[in-house]
């Protein structure tokens, strides 16, 4: 069963058919990481309660977790008034980012100058 | 005075130049919204202090809140592990969204159906 009609038609999706989902701890608000999915990666993330993605490096789908046992429950998800992002809060365990760190945000801060 | 070269090295642009910015308020933890950036998009963010994107429907630069009043202040920037993709923590003048809502996400929820 594909991706609900109805969704689908609402999506808007970059050339090569995919969507940002930005992807924030449900209960602390902390943004953990952007990833991308196609209609397929979308309909498996409702319907599973499992956050899935589309890699764009290894072109395949990735189910978060699936190798580093840090898995993300879906607790709510929306689209934005665009259709063109989606946002996914969930219940992240250990660590979001690859490197480790709880965020994919947390190692490299750019100075904000104002002049 | 263009980007900081130490910051355009790190990067990873879509094929049209752009990297994607999530929008945070800074003390609340919603997310507001996201919107594109290209080098000069994030060089005007960092060096003013005033959130600055790319509109790509446009084809412009497009200073949030200069025709709407709803300007973000910039009270934090960061890259991710990667380098394509950044995350802004602002100070969110009235509604994030054109349409009047305080966030873009807050319109469209999906249901997660969890079989």
């Amino acid at each position: 069963m594909p991706l609900d009609q109805k969704i689908a038609d609402r999506l808007k999706r970059t050339g090569d058919g995919l969507v940002p989902a930005v992807v924030q701890q449900y209960d602390t608000g902390e943004v953990l990481m952007l990833a991308w999915m196609d209609d397929e990666a979308l309909h498996r993330t409702l319907s599973t309660g499992r956050a899935t993605y589309w890699s764009r490096s290894r072109g395949e789908y990735w189910v978060k977790g699936d190798t580093s046992g840090h898995v993300q429950w879906v607790k709510h998800a929306a689209l934005d008034c665009d259709g063109d992002t989606i946002l996914l809060r969930v219940d992240q365990v250990g660590a979001a980012c690859h490197t480790g760190d709880r965020t994919c945000f947390d190692a490299d801060p750019l100075e904000v100058t104002v002049s």
